[in-house]
């Protein structure tokens, strides 16, 4: 016998931190590597990322953009060609100091975002108009030094996607990095399940290097903020830095327009911390890698039989749904419940002999549903057909559940005091007047430690009063202490 | 109107190391970057190795294995705690010094290959023999400091798999590196068009840190050898360094039995130049990422109509094949055929208004076939039908033309003398009998720089005599000069 499922789950409302990384190692998402900051993503966290990356590259590619693949690294000195940039992620960076038993003449950074290598490229590629738009995403790893790391959400090591576009005009640009922002708000809406706020960063939040950050916001369970994506129009910051011109139809000679946009394995915390409960994870069926898991209930006379009748079933179901079996000898039923629970498996089918005999399987949810009986039986010559719309059906009650507790829990404020007192008794975003000085946002991250997640899209009807200075202030942002 | 095509292609008779670099260039397979010994790979080179992924990792996942992913960096000191894996490696290492700007009290490596990160965490994982198999495989990049460097075929970052397997028994080891080798070896055969000898590598070729290796070697166009893949049954070395224990099912305490195995973006330049020609690239149908180009040919005032027609065969076509369509304005199509040619698409279609008029396009293929016209035409109707096969032909035309050179310059040679005249005036690979001495193979290796590509599997009916030293040869081995 196996050594019952080895520690529980901290419950949420004990210790949400604690919660979180249990599932984490306890689902088998990742663990902690013998590297200070890195992890090792799992078998079932790496599916769960390849899912991810299945959809978001069809949505890229849709959008125009082809992969690529650039250097892991970047000559120091080409950090330093763009100054804002430079001041952001120095202090993170990782330096190769020595290869092949030699010390290196010039240091080589590891990759901590790729803009620097991949527009000294494009100064290459990039000659005419005609050569515009340039629409490249990379699928890589990258390393930002990080003192205070936790699973998935702030890793030294990440792997994500970056996109890098250079265009013929700031107008191109911007839309480019709109489109992007809505690309990833589609993709966490669509298949994360995740309601997200959209908006623009404030200056002190925004990208090192970019003029312009967009961004997708998520709410976590305890009501915390998590940013879920980025998107920035780089203006001709980075084309300036590296002489990335473009001779223009008429024949002049002009800079480009480049954007950037990149989401990360963090992603993966944030389904987590969005979905999860108490009896570990909770994954959305677009998303998840097996969506049906059936688990064969039999005294041992009758293993031969319920075996094979599940391996019928699972044959008939795999072209409608990702579906496996559990057919472990050794283990009780209620051990592989707990576990398939555990690792987020949205349906359930129990086969015994009985239900077998009457041509029926047991269906259990992951996650209940009012109104629902916990279990239902269910006749086999239907699964094929119910399957797919009752996956579709927990998806949408997934993303419902998201949608609702994120309007719950935007708070409009008034003043400074109420911003104060609703974000230590519920948190959640607080939507509050802001004069758009730094002065004022630096003060309420110092007093409160809430950031603006982000600055609604378009022209607002309300203006009204900074909360902290009582100046003019053109319309209300989004505030929340954020992961 | 852009200018013509940069520069000629090297003809392969002229100079065939600046043929290879001229076709991977001017294909756009891939670029020089800004760090020495790094290459950008370009969406082109990059849609050929995604194309190769989803293949393999197939295969990969049909034969049980997952995908997960581990650190980066290595502490320098897991590389020492296998004896023969960091003489092999520690002088090809990147070692990052300093992080978040402070020194590190230990170094750590860029990962030239990850068995000793990955054997740490199968040390957490594995209790009992119940936890075994283990079937990982990781898609992942690689850092090798090389001093002379060549696109796609020795860079120093690559992008690669490795599988990292752990077994109850060195027999199963045994089995799953064999097993692996003809993977690669059905893969180069299936995908790459690509026919490979494989066996077992001599004790002075193999892998640091394994017991055994096996690979497939591929025979390029000017006769030398490339290895394509390897795989490797690394017994306990590993096991025991990093104390990878289970218990039996017996009760008792045994170290497991593991293998690795990978290929790497290098098969895309053994692609290159198994295939292509004094036109540029010439890719599979399989791994092509277009499969067929359409080219509009019409005057200023048919455009419309002509770019309509086009659209409307894309659109029926896209169901069965990779197709897609140019109708760039300002170039002649002259231009734009050469261009698709050097990217290696397989078929072109020419759409101009008599062919329309008539019902038909012209179809052209990018490899000659004995007894078929340079150019054809076909009905529109016909082509959904046509097309699917005629590319199933052209590969398979591929794959034959690669079998027949592999065969025709496989060449027994019976003395050292012999050998070498064949070898200067040759090449291929050489079948000699070799007595298992490092001393014979390290003369041959060092007065003709040739080397034991693989020792054939199984028992062979011909026993002989070493052609250095005349002592028993038990069977023939293959020689080559090699990549």
């Amino acid at each position: 016998m196996r050594p019952l499922m080895a520690k529980l789950i901290t419950p949420r409302s004990e210790d949400y931190s604690r919660w979180y990384t249990d599932v984490v190692l306890q689902a088998q998402l990742a663990d902690y590597s013998p590297v200070r900051g890195c992890m090792v993503i799992r078998p079932l966290g790496m599916a769960l990322w390849e899912n991810m990356q299945k959809a978001l590259d069809r949505m890229f590619k849709e959008t125009g953009h082809e992969n690529a693949y650039f250097p892991l690294f970047i000559p120091e000195s080409f950090l330093h060609k763009e100054k804002e940039h430079v001041e952001g992620f120095a202090p993170e960076c990782a330096v190769v100091t020595h290869g092949g038993g030699q010390k290196l003449e010039e240091p080589l950074v590891v990759r901590p975002t790729s803009e620097t290598i991949i527009y000294s490229m494009y100064a290459k590629w990039i000659q005419s108009y005609r050569d515009l738009p340039v629409l490249i995403n990379q699928w890589a790893n990258v390393v930002r030094w990080e003192m205070r790391t936790r699973l998935f959400l702030r890793t030294m090591e990440f792997l994500w996607q970056e996109g890098h576009t250079a265009h013929a005009t700031n107008a191109e640009a911007e839309e480019e990095a709109i489109k992007m922002m809505n690309v990833y708000d589609a993709f966490a809406r669509d298949y994360m399940a995740v309601h997200c706020l959209k908006g623009l960063k404030s200056d002190a939040e925004k990208f090192a290097g970019a003029v312009r950050t967009y961004c997708i916001e998520a709410l976590m369970q305890d009501n915390k903020a998590l940013q879920a994506g980025t998107s920035h129009n780089l203006g001709q910051n980075f084309a300036k830095a590296f002489e990335v011109r473009y001779q223009t139809e008429a024949g002049g000679l002009e800079f480009v327009w480049n954007t950037s946009w990149g989401v990360s394995t963090r992603l993966i915390g944030a389904l987590v911390m969005c979905h999860s409960d108490d009896q570990g994870l909770v994954l959305p069926p677009r998303l998840a890698p097996t969506q049906v898991v059936v688990v064969p209930i039999y005294k041992e006379n009758e293993r031969e039989t319920v075996v094979a009748a599940m391996n019928d079933i699972i044959k008939t179901l795999s072209p409608v749904v990702r579906i496996k079996g559990d057919a472990r000898d050794g283990m009780r039923p209620g051990f592989k419940f707990n576990e398939w629970e555990m690792k987020g498996v949205p349906l359930r089918l129990e086969v015994g002999p009985r239900d077998l005999a009457a041509g029926q399987v047991t269906l259990a949810r992951r996650v209940a549903r009012d109104g629902v009986p916990a279990k239902q039986t269910m006749p086999i010559a239907s699964l094929g057909a119910a399957l797919p719309p009752l996956l579709e059906e927990i998806q949408k009650d997934l993303y419902d559940a998201s949608s609702r507790r994120l309007k719950d829990n935007i708070r409009p404020v008034e003043s400074y005091d109420e911003f104060k007192k609703v974000l230590e008794e519920e948190g959640g975003f607080l939507e509050a007047h802001w004069c758009g000085t730094a002065a004022c946002e630096a003060r309420v991250k110092e007093e409160t430690k809430a950031t603006i997640r982000c600055i609604p899209m378009g022209s607002s009807p309300a203006s009204g009063k900074c909360m902290v200075c009582g100046e003019l202030s053109p319309k209300r942002v989004y505030f929340a202490r954020a992961y």
